[in-house]
């Protein structure tokens, strides 16, 4: 008769202690950028709003920065989620495409969190890149295959829309742009996607 | 008599040295970025290739990073008065812009310094913006007063078309866009700007 394996009960609890505490210092980081930035929240403030101790910090994240990553990553995933959900049933590549990259350009003046995380902005390009670089490139390459789109390939589509977008949301978070800065930033990035500018601004307008 | 005002000798030849140091230190700083990259250079290889004591270092710059502000500012306004020298004859501010953008394209790829620099994209968003951000107003505000651009306000259009080249430039420092990366931007920054496809492809193909 062999030896029946033991349940490694241990291993999970440890492993479900250790996201418990990811997920609470994560939260309390998100809520600490958002109410007074960045650059104004220590490490114990988090762990504190958090509730753990303050070592435990660095058994998840090396640095302030990497908690910073971790958020913005999370925003991005959800907020693409969210654009994914209310665009699902488009017809349109063109509106599908307008209305992501509206919703952006309003959540960079709106929330506050978002808009806080974007002055970081090295960290904006790489979390922007690889949390929505993928949708970015699906709804671009539906676009190409059904020629609505002309920019191509889709990479430097998306490089170049995507920059475009970073460069409209700090443009907002510094407060330069007015309220249409969504409709006006939707439709240029039609544009460059290929489309006629009237089409690009009659898409963007019912879109956005 | 009154007494005649002793000459200011000393305060002068303080600031000559001064700017020789920085000098030094700036041109140590971009030969070494250039050939190894910005985290790969300490301050101690700076300063013993500029020829001047460790600690002088911190005379000028608070610390690395600030360095490489100088350097990148200094590489970017290099580069804009020579976009400038180049296009000033140019009719179409839509070939000036075309000319500019798919130069600086092209720098990101042919120019080690600039493209190890653009890595820092933190550093690279507000030193392109400082250094060539009055040119790009300067520019499509001419396309605009002209009507050759639709594309405003002015400030909304740098941010997106700068935010678009940034993009560029990151992906031909990571190599994932083709050789005539350079081209397709120029023309889908003409489309953005507001020029039927047609005319930016024709326009970026004779001005590139």
């Amino acid at each position: 008769m062999t030896t029946p394996t033991p349940p490694r009960a241990t291993g999970d609890r440890r492993t479900r202690r250790r996201e418990a505490t990811r997920r609470k210092l994560i939260d309390a980081g998100r809520s600490l950028f958002a109410s007074q930035g960045v650059d104004a929240t220590r490490i114990n403030e988090i762990t504190e709003l958090a509730d753990v101790g303050f070592g435990s910090f660095y058994n998840h994240f090396t640095d302030k920065d990497e908690l910073v990553d971790a958020v913005m990553m999370e925003v991005a995933e959800e907020q693409g989620s969210i654009v994914d959900e209310a665009t699902g049933g488009f017809d349109d590549p063109a509106a599908v495409v307008a209305f992501a990259h509206a919703h952006f350009v309003r959540l960079a003046r709106e929330d506050p969190s978002f808009g806080q995380l974007l002055i970081r902005l090295d960290a904006s390009h790489r979390v922007m890149s690889e949390a929505l670089g993928p949708r970015a490139l699906r709804d671009i390459q539906k676009g190409l295959d059904s020629g609505r789109f002309t920019f191509e390939p889709a990479t430097a589509a998306v490089l170049a829309t995507g920059g475009a977008l970073l460069g409209t949301m700090r443009g907002v978070v510094d407060g330069v742009l007015g309220p249409d800065a969504d409709r006006v930033h939707a439709a240029a990035v039609l544009r460059m996607l290929g489309l006629e500018p009237k089409d690009a601004e009659e898409t963007a307008r019912s879109a956005v």
